[in-house]
């Protein structure tokens, strides 16, 4: 069908996006061909958009449309706490909860001896320079409660050790969660920083 | 954030498709973001292509790039059956199968009381000019085996009563399906069809 190859093109695109298969990109398609002047030409022009102006803050390699992300240069959240994470996701995250006023710092990953992720492969050069640099006085470690992510932390935490104050999220039961679909790891945790009411 | 404006407004668009949410979109557009010049651009390029070129065949209500479709001017596929079904994804998926070598009608959705739908608004006296004008011999109605199917097909049974061969898709057990995981129904339909070895 060689007049449909452009919309065939958009299908197998579409299919590598993540949680997108062969079906739902071609249900996506119909939905964009559908929709038009409502949906798909908005998001032609966003994407160009985008794929000319996006690029990683060079600070602490959040993704933004400039050199330097907006966190990075608003004076208001230079409080001296320095929230590091793994990924982009993860300081959304973080920004939805609105909890935290400092900066971030990304470290586009995390150590892995399997696929051969060293320091050097992370942003973990640029962190030990930012902590000395920007007058840091408490370093958060955000990762994720994996083991990888663990290991990360701990790695981290031996580099800054005496520099910095240095402090995790804590453990525990999720808000709105069920003891009963909790797994054991989460009760233990939980039941060991268990605190007075 | 006002800088990351278009990436937001990328994540709200995403968001709007079939089958993905704020999460999945916001995942999908960190890895667009990633992949920019082997997604994210070609993505947009092709989009931006469909927009201007899909269109709808004026005879069959299949989705081309030309006023009438690849298999309504395909002299091959002119071999007078007819397959009608409710939607392109259905045609996509008969022309997957690959086992009907004719043309297409579709409906563009099923007769609907509630919904207020009724012959005028899907392609039906379309379809019954074209039984006429395009020597059809057989009519197979390849609707859903939906209520609302089954009833645009008994309509549709009515309309070309005595003017042409009618006929349906089989019912009974898909290939590798279980009869544990089966429905009554479909069981009921595969045991009164059943046929000799």
């Amino acid at each position: 069908m060689s007049s449909t190859r452009d919309i065939d093109a958009l299908i197998e695109l579409m299919a590598k996006l993540p949680g997108l298969g062969p079906r739902s990109a071609r249900r996506a398609v119909l939905h964009l061909i559908r929709k038009r002047a409502l949906l798909l030409t908005p998001l032609a022009d966003t994407m160009q958009q985008v794929a000319a102006t996006a690029r990683e803050c060079l600070n602490c390699g959040n993704v933004g449309t400039s050199d330097i992300c907006d966190i990075c240069e608003s004076e208001k959240r230079a409080n001296g706490e320095l929230c590091v994470v793994e990924d982009v996701a993860d300081l959304w995250a973080m920004e939805r909860s609105g909890v935290f006023k400092g900066r971030y710092h990304i470290l586009g990953g995390t150590l892995s001896a399997l696929d051969a992720i060293g320091p050097q492969e992370l942003r973990i050069p640029r962190l030990l320079d930012r902590v000395q640099s920007e007058g840091i006085t408490e370093v958060i470690l955000a990762l994720n409660a994996t083991i990888d992510g663990q290991t990360t932390a701990h790695y981290i935490a031996d580099q800054l050790d005496g520099q910095v104050k240095l402090t995790s999220l804590a453990q525990g039961v999720p808000i709105g969660g069920e003891l009963d679909y909790l797994d054991d790891g989460t009760i233990t945790a939980a039941m060991r920083a268990r605190k007075n009411i």
